[in-house]
């Protein structure tokens, strides 16, 4: 089967094996590692499609579970999927909607057929399975789909977390048979496993030994600590195939986002950017700047003085402190807009690096910047 | 004294009499009949210059009851005023904030040297005198300022409203000795009231013998009918000087811009469009669309067929609902730049009405369509 997601490597770093590579798509190709935007309920929040093309963003992520209950990935079909609805030309990348399931709705029940569950929003009874999944995502219409997984806590029991394994295992076979449409939309496997070795390796070998279009990496991100997180990467990518892409689900801070890099992986997704964002913290390369203290009411420079981003261009601290104080929406924006690009930047300067055989020195001199290396250092 | 806002009247369009002109200012030379967006507090809700600029904005309001507490003038001052502040090369308008002292402040007294309340944000007893109303004008450093003024009710009787005029005409005097910046800042006069027809011309000839950069229309669109207000804006700009702009204050229906460039209005201002926006409510050639209504959830047509929008150029009325039910802040942006962008190209049709000699044809067809011809037609 010739799947329309190919993975190239274009080269390792000499000194981490971090990856550069490029992901071709339906609608594009990106080069890696690439940090992905979230767009929850096709849009990403408060930025327009040319916005996000103008800060350099390429494959945009969006939310199998919102988009089934509101508004209906049926009459997302209808709008020319979600290329359509949301005016949105490049790559799209849907979830399996698993996540959702298991940390936003009540009352859930797992079978061997899948989930039965109540929605977060209404409280009707639904129930979501692989072929269910598979079915809303090709409505939906991206160009990379997620096979459905439970995603259980990190610290799970052996037992149950190797009984959840298998079944997704088996959830992951059934997805592969019902997805319809080849030819557009390309389906990635999710190795689970939490922080058990022998089930992680397990599981990438299951899933490698099935025909997907690239590998996802679940269940991190989930409140285990870094440490954890970096470990279960070193025994996890190497059982990857080098031919196609890595995506690590949910990473978005700096340090973890080279880091993973640095452990093999390639592309990644976080609404962190855009929800602390929204809240008046910035990232910047000196590090997080909480936007509204009172240091910044005369403050005239730009956020970030090396950013190059619309926001640090024509605004200055100060009006951006005055827009958050007064809870105007064009702070929001204008947050977004850098923190976004922030991560975007860092990704470009991070495939830079690979190309100049120099990551670890950039990752030293960024850690150092950031502030990632004062005593209690805040991890994002 | 030299003026540094001039009106040229270009022309009077036969049937009404209707005036086209220029309003040239410090920072832009823009024709009139005129829009002007309003930016409370430094910002106009949802939107970027650069968005303003594309839909045709020209002049924008801002508020200096609001921006005087928050941020503070001094701060603004320091910024390089509201335009560098907020980074808009355009031209600016600043009220005096009398308005709001009257509609937003606790516990006001008026005396003849000024007014005494409390702020509605943390209660703190605060003074504005004409004196000071200039003075924190002065430091936002819009093109057009206005004279400090009471706003009293509509209804307020005439007596009181008698009192109250005289005091505002010597409120304008102190105005005009207090202003600072002739070279770059003009000052307008604001004629009160009421629906006293002997009050308003009384105060229009006592303001004209002042030497104003212009003149307002104020204490109109605070709940009187749209008949009252034709009726009052009848007998009150024939006593306006032909050669300088006169500004209706508060208006920002189609209907009441459309009467009142009828009846010699040149320039408007209202929260309206972008207020409704953020309610879902969008201004089309066909009247008012409550966006969140279940029969839109598959219309795939643009919000306004005769838009020439950025909204309208590239998202359905379904993509906007779904917004607007997710309540997500892409769904404020869009249709705030489309009402806005409604407004502005309404003037620019009645503009053309106006050197056409058509503005009566125009007016009923307009009519025709936005729906005001129904039985209980809503004026807005």
């Amino acid at each position: 089967m010739e799947h329309p997601i190919k993975y190239t490597l274009l080269k390792k770093e000499k000194h981490t094996g971090a990856r550069l590579g490029t992901l071709e798509t339906p609608n594009g190709t990106y080069e890696t590692p690439m940090f992905m935007p979230v767009g929850t309920q096709a849009t990403v929040k408060a930025m327009t499609p040319e916005e996000l093309k103008s800060i350099g963003a390429g494959i945009i992520l969006s939310n199998t579970y919102h988009l089934w209950l509101r508004p209906g990935s049926d009459l997302i079909d209808e709008a020319g999927g979600l290329h359509g609805f949301m005016n949105w030309d490049q790559g799209i990348l849907t979830d399996s909607g698993g996540y959702q399931v298991f940390s936003l709705a009540d009352t859930r029940e797992i079978k061997e057929d899948g989930v039965h569950f109540k929605s977060h929003l209404d409280g009707r009874n639904l129930f979501l399975s692989p072929e269910k999944s598979i079915q809303v995502q090709n409505e939906l219409g991206a160009d990379i789909m997620m096979s459905f997984d439970e995603c259980p806590p990190f610290h799970e029991s052996y037992d149950y977390m190797k009984k959840s394994v298998d079944r997704t295992t088996r959830w992951a076979e059934r997805g592969l048979e019902a997805h319809q449409k080849w030819d557009k939309q390309g389906l990635f496997g999710i190795v689970q496993g939490g922080g058990y070795k022998d089930l992680r390796i397990q599981h990438a070998r299951d899933l490698r030994s099935m025909d997907f279009s690239g590998y996802s990496i679940g269940g991190l991100s989930v409140g285990e600590t870094h440490e954890e997180m970096f470990e279960v990467l070193d025994y996890t990518t190497p059982e990857l195939p080098e031919d196609k892409t890595r995506y690590l689900m949910g990473v978005g801070t700096p340090k973890a986002l080279i880091e993973s890099v640095i452990r093999g992986v390639d592309i990644f997704d976080c609404v962190l950017p855009t929800r602390v964002a929204r809240n008046g913290t910035l990232m910047t390369s000196q590090g997080r700047m909480r936007i509204k203290n009172a240091k910044y009411a005369r403050d005239w420079r730009p956020v970030d003085e090396k950013c190059d981003c619309y926001t640090c261009k024509n605004y200055s601290r100060a009006y951006m402190r005055h827009l958050f104080k007064t809870d105007e929406i064009l702070g929001h924006r204008l947050a977004s807009t850098h923190n976004l690009r922030f991560l975007i930047r860092l990704m470009e300067q991070v495939r830079e690096a690979i190309r100049n055989d120099n990551l670890l020195e950039f990752k030293e001199q960024f850690y150092e910047d950031y502030g990632y290396n004062e005593p209690n250092a805040l991890t994002y």
